[in-house]
């Protein structure tokens, strides 16, 4: 645990301002959890109106108490709220929770205080957290500053779990999701409207918790990515998976989480970017995040993707197997010899291929798992196992079953899962250790997101970390902008070493005459002026001119045409009409929060309305341009079909590495790339056309 | 209910072949069930070992009996139930059902068994059910000619919900899924093999049950789409959703599939493409079928995808809102007077815009939900509503919330579901009847189902019945294909009076030269042999000619090919280059159940690659192909983009009318056409290139 939170997570004493003595009332319920679970540092509850509390002695003040406390709980509301935070920091107190809501989150007053809050605190070292928090609940040192009721509805146990949320509600939802299915939780954190103290830093902190084992977080916002990938870096180190819920991926939903935590709205295919580039594996809902768990814990590394599928129905079977091609997973290839050995073991009307349908023979047969289990185990085609029970209860064998599949799950040393939707039936597997899922179509999606995790992690480990965005990015880039000129672009983008199309900036009907004759095929003239960025629309752009009147014709009226605009004129640029076999765009920006985002994809003049393009961060590799684009619906025209040669992809790549380069080494004073079209070919890629954004420094 | 399966689901008496003395055997559960659930007919148990069984006489033989029974239950195994179902069809039973497995779907010798079943039965009027067939449960007669162990699980309750499938183990699970949901359920049937009667005929027979108020369908093939087609009329009538998974969407569960009920394979987009047209909502699994029933069957209708969440966390708004787009269903903006009545009820930091966060205060207002509801349920911009409660139970008036909620269920008039996920909080709203969901995707889920549905059966309503595949489909198509050659294939097209590329062919190169002249513009030759079908793959195509030289060489070049391949050579045709705003491809082929299937999408080269295709089934109308149009990707692009006009998308529509005009009344003589690029532009559209593939007849 990092020294600077232990005062949160595991503190020496702890006061209780607004403390109640009805632990079914929010100041009681912290002293309540703590005494019932075994907290050994010291309690102060503070009421000036009461002498004892909960069987402890209460202190009218926080200045009435023995000593200063490690950490302060704060449940008292408004002004009183702000004026204990005020009290801590200057009684020294190292850290704070802030439970009451009102503030950051609700207008323009409460932003007020919330701000207030923050200045006493960081006059002195007091870290706080909240305001608008639940709090945290430590099982491990019994630290439980948390009022959440769901540790009354379903009785806590420590185990290898940490969650960490904005939300109070998705923390508790998914406490209760992940005892519901047996597993003990260590960390439930939540940091509402994280005035100080955010998602990140306590899941840093949770990262070093030796027996955290699988991290859970819930971010509403993200402002400082670079502590999220540092605990991200922690935990793979440790080979803890992170989950992370982003919520607010729909504009309805930044809106809901402005006025929920004062969310400010992050760029959502960035967040993505981001997650992935650091081997967070990302998910929709707080019931998502629960859903892997089972697995994770297991310690299990999956080999591949190929399922073997094992039921009592055949229908189950072919749903299953409909299943896996939904989830990107495929049906193992049983080996002759597996299906050999199965066809001892079933019925002689049972498939021996995969899926394997022990069919209703298993009512009276109740060893046909067992049996069928330890059989495609050994085959080495297997990586993932289904069993899947439509039907059982009354008549099954049902403790064997449970028994036989846990063997397995010991044993085998790959992913097992169980879908069952009876709940006393799967309360026998889970009882077993058997990660148990109400269908088939949960336990898939939950082994897909195992393998595609694990896979992420894996290229992580095989290619080195990825590189941190910069804390500074956040104060980066406030100004507005401005653009270049289609000749000022393309010249930075050949300062920086970048194929551009063959052109010449030409002031001069002669020169642009000269110029086509020099470049010896049909060319295309366009304006160059830095307040005409879209130069289509002002039919400012002429192509395949391939002869003197066409050139002198396209220069002169295009000239005319900026001066009836009253805009500047660089000079007209002529250039190389070019073709490839696809016309690319690589786009790059600069985001306030994450720094250099770079985008990739399908170019030409229906990009917005087709739009098949990935988004990486930058500085990037070349490695992950790659990945990206294989993602892509033109993925397979980049390969080359119908004959076609493959496109020169890895001169692609580097451009795009180069892009990203720029714009990062830009540090923000460049505010947008857009490079449309980038002609890409079985020989190489060329930029034909460049827009580039800047921002505007002190000095304009 | 239709006559002829009046002996399956409500016999006047029932003989069981094969009958035990132990209700958990097999051959003891039906006569258990039956004694159990009021089965008012006569009861013939049949064993030669026993006089009596479960308390009723035995029969030695079927021969022996004082009546023939109108339905037999065949429970022996092998050549006794070949054996079983002769004597049935001697003694002019009406009806059997064949439990027994190891037939159709378990290789020759099980095959030959079945056909001679079938034969027996035929030979009489005897209708059959099974093999293979987990059997009938009618809980409206008590005629419950099934040995599922779930009637012992989930004790039945005769209710609205027909449950009729292939699989046993389905219909069971959904069975209990309904159960679990507190549904009744009067129909639970298991065809099977389907040697004889299907899952279409007993849909129709259910949709003609008055009691029946939702019907849901587990096929793992589809041969007799006319009957479901018949049954989905005679559903929408009544007023009756039918909801379907049709099971084997992937190759490996198509092969699953046959070896499960000996299934053969049907095409999945036609299978999507038929379902959609008569209404039938398409699921992936058994859990998707059980879903929305709740929804259904509160007789609600949605007036639009507009959804209000409320909740208690402000986290499950984010996540709703953000879920909200997932599901395609948009936030109402709630009017300034519905947000003033809120901030009257609501605590001062709670958000009065959608989603509506009644925050923790729930805690001690437990009246927040009731007040909220009625208040939010008078807002015209509002068609659903989501109650998202993540946390709850102790200290929780949940009692009321769920009085509060059922309040508004039977008064607005609208949907309202809730999502809750602990089981005993989800049972109090469960209990009043409100439709409740573990979490608010599915909840949302289910949403956008019954809107879409809904939205389905009303342009069915608007639109009159769509057109039925005709039975004949099945016999058609058997032999192999020939294709016509590129100017046969234009020419059929013209005869049908669509509009082709101006073109003529010619015998020799002075024909082709003037051919050129007439057109007046660059034209493409392209060689025309029936032999030749794929002609750009051996140089069968020069574009852009526009000289006397250029069409010459052309048509040298290509005669000189052809002959080398030694291909016939029809001619060669020069045609008009036609350019297009988009390229577009209309297809069509014959399928040997749906009859034609009519494929439009984005055309040109990369057709299979990027695959921007929809797929009907025809003869169908202008507004079908509109709303397919209208899912593509492309979509935009037709519509206009970026200044370019708007694509003559009604011709486009006309077309491709036609087209499946042509290939429907051909009925199976002509198995596919393939046409693209049809070129699309503002002022109508154009055929480029054809292939018409035609069926070899008898004289060929």
């Amino acid at each position: 645990m990092t020294a600077t939170l232990q005062p949160l997570l595991a503190p020496r004493s702890i006061a209780v301002i607004g403390a109640s003595d009805n632990i079914h009332k929010i100041g009681g319920r912290p002293i309540h959890y703590m005494n019932t679970h075994g907290y050994a540092g010291t309690l102060y509850p503070v009421n000036p109106q009461r002498d004892t509390i909960q069987g402890l002695p209460a202190y009218a003040t926080l200045d009435a108490l023995p000593e200063v406390p490690q950490l302060a709980i704060i449940i008292v509301a408004g002004d009183a709220a702000v004026q204990a935070v005020h009290d801590c920091a200057r009684l020294g107190v190292a850290a704070a929770i802030v439970i009451a809501s009102g503030f950051g989150e609700a207008g323009a007053a409460g932003r007020r205080q919330q701000e207030e809050m923050v200045r006493s605190a960081r006059a002195s070292s007091l870290r706080l957290v909240g305001p608008n928090s639940q709090g945290l609940a430590n099982f491990g040192s019994g630290a439980i500053a948390s009022f959440s009721t769901m540790f009354i509805e379903v009785p806590p146990q420590d185990g290898p779990v940490a969650v960490v949320s904005q939300s109070g509600g998705v923390a508790a939802m998914v406490y209760g999701l992940l005892r519901a299915q047996g597993l003990g939780v260590r960390h439930m954190h939540a940091t509402g409207n994280q005035a100080d103290i955010t998602v990140s830093e306590l899941a840093l902190a949770v990262a070093h918790d030796p027996d955290v084992k699988l991290i859970l977080l819930y971010l509403e916002s993200l402002s400082d990515p670079h502590v999220l990938a540092e605990a991200a870096r922690v935990a793979r180190a440790r080979n803890v998976p992170v989950v992370a819920v982003k919520a607010g991926r729909s504009q309805d939903g930044q809106r809901a989480a402005a006025s929920h935590t004062g969310a400010i709205a992050n760029e959502d295919r960035a967040v993505d970017a981001f997650l992935a580039r650091h081997g967070i594996w990302r998910v929709d809902d707080a019931h998502a995040l629960a859903r892997c768990a089972p697995l994770y814990l297991r310690d299990w590394q999956a080999s591949g993707r190929r399922l073997v599928v094992v039921s009592n129905s055949g229908a189950s079977c072919v749903m299953a197997a409909d299943a896996a091609q939904t989830f990107g997973l495929s049906l193992a290839p049983l080996s002759d010899t597996t299906q050999a050995a199965l066809a001892e073991r079933l019925p002689g009307f049972a498939a021996t291929a995969n899926p394997v349908d022990v069919t209703a023979a298993l009512l009276t047969n109740s060893a046909l798992f067992g049996e069928v289990l330890p059989v495609v185990a050994q085959d080495s085609s297997a990586d993932l196992f289904l069993l899947d029970i439509p039907v059982s209860g009354m008549g099954y064998d049902v403790p064997r079953f449970a028994r036989d599949a846990a063997a397995f799950a010991d044993s085998a040393g790959k992913p097992i899962a169980v879908a069952v939707w009876q709940p006393p039936v799967a309360e026998a597997f889970r009882q077993a250790d058997v990660p148990t899922y109400a269908n088939a179509a949960e336990a898939l999606a939950a082994f897909a997101q195992l393998v595609s995790h694990q896979q992420r992690l894996g290229q992580i480990a095989a290619e080195g970390e990825p590189s941190v965005p910069a804390a500074p990015a956040l104060q980066a880039c406030a100004s507005p902008g401005a653009t270049l000129s289609e000749a000022a672009s393309l010249a930075r983008l050949v300062a920086a070493g970048m194929p551009v199309v063959e052109h010449y900036l030409c002031q001069d009907v002669d020169a642009a005459v000269a110029a086509w004759r020099r470049i010896g095929a049909p060319v295309a003239v366009k304006a160059s002026s830095p307040q005409v960025p879209h130069k289509s629309e002002h039919g400012l752009v002429a192509l395949h001119c391939n002869d003197p009147e066409a050139v002198a014709s396209a220069f002169t009226a295009q000239t005319r045409t900026l001066q009836a605009m009253g805009a500047s004129c660089e000079g007209i640029v002529v250039a190389r009409m070019s073709r490839g076999q696809r016309e690319c765009m690589i786009g790059a920006h600069w985001d306030p929060v994450f720094g250099a985002v770079l985008v990739i994809g399908d170019g030409g003049k229906y990009v917005e309305v087709l739009r098949d393009t990935a988004v990486l961060l930058a500085p990037c590799r070349q490695a992950d341009v790659e990945r990206a684009l294989s993602g892509l619906r033109i993925a397979p025209l980049l390969r080359g079909v119908r004959n076609e040669p493959a496109v020169d992809s890895g001169a692609l790549c580097r451009l795009a590495v180069q892009v990203g380069d720029l714009i990062h080494d830009a540090g923000g004073t460049i505010r947008a790339i857009d490079l449309n079209p980038v002609m890409a070919g079985p020989d190489g890629v060329v930029v034909v056309d460049a827009l580039i954004e800047v921002r505007k420094t002190a000095r304009d």
